[in-house]
């Protein structure tokens, strides 16, 4: 028996073309611990956004297809093309996590047979997903697929970054992009676990969103303040750590400059090298593609710059620490880690130029959710 | 019985003026574990200068005081003055290192009484100095002053770079401004230590200075193929790590890109969050103080950018690293770490200025030493 269906793909090619597709996938029996899932929910995470359209511009959006197998078409900016060169050619899946019902089982994952699982490993946005036992995760009995469809991105960064900080000696953090799934997330896990958050967001909207759930330092980066803030409360908060989502601009730079500023506030004797404090800014999104400034000569020599990703984060703490982790998800899914989906769309709906514009806008406060068997 | 002689201050105020004079300090007895050292050289680091000098705008200067205690003064431009709001008003002693004659011994440091040795700890650039005995190291019999004047700033930062690449797991180094005092040592040890090293230079003059001391990678940033040959130098060596004494622009962003590329080219699967090579960056120096753009995207997100300072360095490594590194030191003293000096100035002549503008400039090969018995 085999098991056939659509999968959602992305092809840039060398005329810088890129083409949203529904191929047709067809899975053999699963091998030995392994297993094959009927896909029922993957949410749209912003990570996914990056490898679903990528270097596109989403203005020449052009349709094709039929209705059933949709296809759409965008222009690759010539300036954006060299960051893509190696995926030229290749048509990739997308949709790094989800939920399903397991729906054969090869040697070894019988007992998996009819369970609900979370999964992890990319290529969700389809109908069926084969995958080895260690990347599924059974779900807690009368869960349902949306309940476990997002165990893995948002909650495991969360929690990396918590356990980075703490491993790397810091006792506070700043966050930006703070009122994001991800940002909400991480308030509430800092909340329960009394480590103290400057969150950094951009409007009034998304500051009353995270004080709603108990935040208490909250700065919006547009006030005409906002720096002095910034010091104030990294000075309080004794922060030394700082995820960044943004990347592009300055803002990481005048995060590391007020960490120094408030460092300075404490020295009793003038030094040319700045503070003795370390101060670690990671970058772990690009909502802003521009390049990173830093105005290092405010920063004293005592400070890092660095990349955050989740894949590299787990590898490096090793199976306990990410077992632990991911412990916590389940334990606290319909908690911490709930996640509300404003809209559920079908495989077909993906590709729907109207749907599109709206899930690539990652408005606050919005989340989609693909449900396959929705068409 | 007290000591008493010149000493170099660099003052900046609050009405935007620095000021370099020689003021006259009395040294009281040594203490316990103390000694007073006649200092007899202290060479002129590029790191010096950031005191001396910091903010000042050399084109400004102006003359003062007396041919005995002359006396510099200088405009900060506005925009640099927020850069040195920490030091305003305070009257700062000048001179990382130098070498001497012990004229004093407290109790515990009689068998130092008369000996040469070497100084760490600043104010060097004076008549006399008072120490702990753990901040000087005696020299090696017949070692002359100028011999030992230079013991740590240079060798011990390239020392601590080989140390730094080999504890974090890099087995060749990029290192930029090449051609300095520093890059020769830095050559030096590793064509000892067996170490691929790409030396990044910006004339065919230091291109030509570093391969007479045996270097293979040589490369000009000024040459129209840098950036080919730069990921053919770091694919060829296999570097992870770069060291960078510019600090602003680009060029340090161009090698952790470099590195990003030539790992690439070993990669069979494409992934959009780049190569899982680590690249670390460090900027250990500032001749270039305009702030650092990082194109990011071009990175994937296994990186990492941190400023590098000699002492949190040894603070790091520990008493027993650090010693073993000082021992190779005074080894390799008239070998690897070997000064040379193109001009001797007084005390006096180090506020001349004609010198001061001289050794401002930081002119590949030249190097000035400051002999306070030369008047």
């Amino acid at each position: 028996m085999t098991y056939s269906g659509r999968e959602l793909r992305s092809t840039a090619d060398e005329t810088g073309k890129l083409r949203l597709t529904l191929d047709t996938s067809t899975l053999p029996e699963p091998g030995a611990d392994e297993v094959i899932v009927r896909v029922e929910a993957a949410p749209i995470n912003p990570s996914d956004l990056g490898l679903l359209l990528g270097p596109a511009d989403i203005t020449t959006l052009a349709t094709g297809g039929t209705a059933d197998r949709p296809e759409l078409t965008f222009d690759i900016p010539e300036k954006r093309r060299g960051g893509v060169a190696a995926r030229l050619g290749q048509s990739l899946p997308v949709g790094n996590e989800g939920a399903g019902t397991v729906v054969a089982a090869g040697p070894g994952a019988e007992t998996l047979m009819g369970k609900r699982v979370g999964m992890l490993g990319g290529a969700m946005y389809a109908d069926y997903r084969k995958l080895r036992t260690r990347d599924v995760v059974p779900l807690p009995d009368g869960a349902s697929a949306e309940e476990g469809a997002a165990l893995f991105v948002n909650p495991l960064t969360a929690l990396g970054f918590v356990e980075t900080a703490r491993s790397e000696g810091h006792t506070a953090i700043v966050h930006t992009d703070a009122a994001s799934k991800l940002g909400q997330m991480l308030q509430k896990i800092c909340l329960n676990d009394g480590i103290p958050l400057v969150n950094i967001v951009r409007s009034e909207e998304q500051e009353g969103l995270l004080r709603g759930i108990g935040a208490t330092h909250v700065l919006n980066s547009n006030d005409a303040d906002f720096r002095a803030k910034l010091v104030d409360a990294i000075a309080e908060t004794g922060a030394t750590v700082a995820f960044d989502a943004i990347g592009g601009g300055s803002l990481g730079s005048d995060i590391v400059q007020a960490m120094e500023q408030a460092a300075s506030r404490r020295m009793t004797e003038y030094s040319r090298y700045g503070s003795d404090s370390f101060k670690q800014l990671y970058i772990y999104g690009a909502l802003d593609l521009t390049p990173t400034t830093l105005n290092r000569m405010a920063f004293g020599f005592q400070w890092s710059v660095s990349g955050w990703l989740l894949t590299p984060f787990l590898q490096k703490v090793g199976q306990e620490t990410a077992a632990r982790l991911r412990q916590r998800v389940l334990d606290e899914l319909t908690t911490t880690f709930a996640s509300h989906y404003t809209r559920r769309i079908g495989l077909a709906e993906a590709l729907d130029p109207e749907i599109l514009r709206a899930y690539e806008r990652k408005a606050t406060g919005e989340k989609y959710l693909i449900v396959p068997t929705q068409g």
